[in-house]
């Protein structure tokens, strides 16, 4: 299941080489994961009134295209794993105005209460836990 | 009494007119004032354990010169108002790579405990009330 | 004639207070005012591209009522004067989901070449000239 | 050779659950790799001005250990591997003030004109091409 998040580059978003800065992109992952949560009926606030945080654990992110002010990108999420304790997703970055494909990337995350002690969504919520679950297979 | 706060413009500050985004000066007007807190003996942490935290009232900023890449600039900063409720800032932006004035700016704060209800300084803790009373002279 | 942009606050644009950073506002506004010229057919892009740019001369921010994560808000976008060499736009972001007004603000610009050199876009580009005298009317 | 770039951690780069958002480590990065060049006598302006541009073509980041408002905090940078048209640098990010190491980090960068064509340093700049094969060693 590929969710699909999309909007516009913004002024604010580049720097002197004029396209996006990089860090930004990183912000776009974030985006698109609140998005895709969302969608799974698992909304980040939801989340955190459960006292559910879910935290970067690690992020990679390979560049290739570069995203140009009022450029209409698009990011595709997936979960690729979910083992009650960590989850991974995988993006696309699609430059759309461009056609081009500007930079793949994956995240990594533990769950925590919100005092950041480690915890598994499967004990401590099992219907947030079945959500997760689904959306992997 | 001005307190002054310096540091160089970083890249991912700058957007693709070169220099540094506008967004980025109401930032280090928020440094240059955590730094003139440190200064008077009142640090932010201190002020935020004690449950005082002080949100933006109102801001202005008046834009003159831009900061590039790579310059140095110094925000001076000073305590204009207090009144055991509000306290007032005014800073002078000045860029010391080429020696000219960047941007005057203001902001207005007021007080309020983390739930954000408001709270006059004055009564709920009068040693720091004391200490921006003093800046202020 | 008011224009409408809007979207959700981004879990990166937070900050400890639990609340949107107020540096944020500044960056909608930007984001406001690109919407807005889009709308009355002067995309910024073909402005840049006309080698006209416009940087923030001044600007200031009322702050009433904090946005917080997720929810959704609008900025509510007028042009207010333009002289051929200034224009002024005014805004109120509005917290859509919790149906009260975050703040009003106010923005003048000037008008400049890409190396920074002052122009009226009256001389320098009649129909755009007239597009941004159209939309005070 | 390890280079050492500190500073504190603002307030604005604090997110919702209080600790630094994990976006700002990426932009912390960069100011340590700008740091690193200007201390080998590159600076990031006079590649600039040479017209050697250094997007970011790859980055990981794994996040071990948060960092608080007003944490001081180091990046110990190193560059690791230079062929002349690829460099790739690594970090350390260490929170000095609760003493633990925060992250770790990489980065891979190619050399481009300021239209985006891919170079060699080697052959563009022998001068800098001999100060970065220097920084290796």
């Amino acid at each position: 299941m590929i969710i699909t998040y999309k909007r516009k580059a913004q002024y604010h978003e580049t720097d002197k080489m004029a396209v996006v800065h990089h860090s930004n992109y990183i912000k776009w992952m974030e985006e698109a994961r609140v998005h895709f949560l969302d969608k799974i009926n698992l909304p980040f606030t939801a989340m955190e009134d459960a006292n559910i945080f879910s935290p970067v654990v690690s992020l990679t992110c390979k560049y290739q295209f570069p995203v140009w002010f009022d450029d209409e990108f698009e990011v595709r999420v997936k979960a690729v794993k979910y083992t009650g304790v960590r989850v991974n997703f995988e993006y696309e970055i699609f430059n759309l105005t461009k056609n081009k494909l500007s930079a793949t990337a994956a995240s990594e995350h533990c769950f925590t209460s919100k005092e950041g002690r480690p915890l598994s969504v499967k004990r401590a919520n099992p219907d947030m836990h079945a959500l997760l679950e689904n959306c992997i297979k």
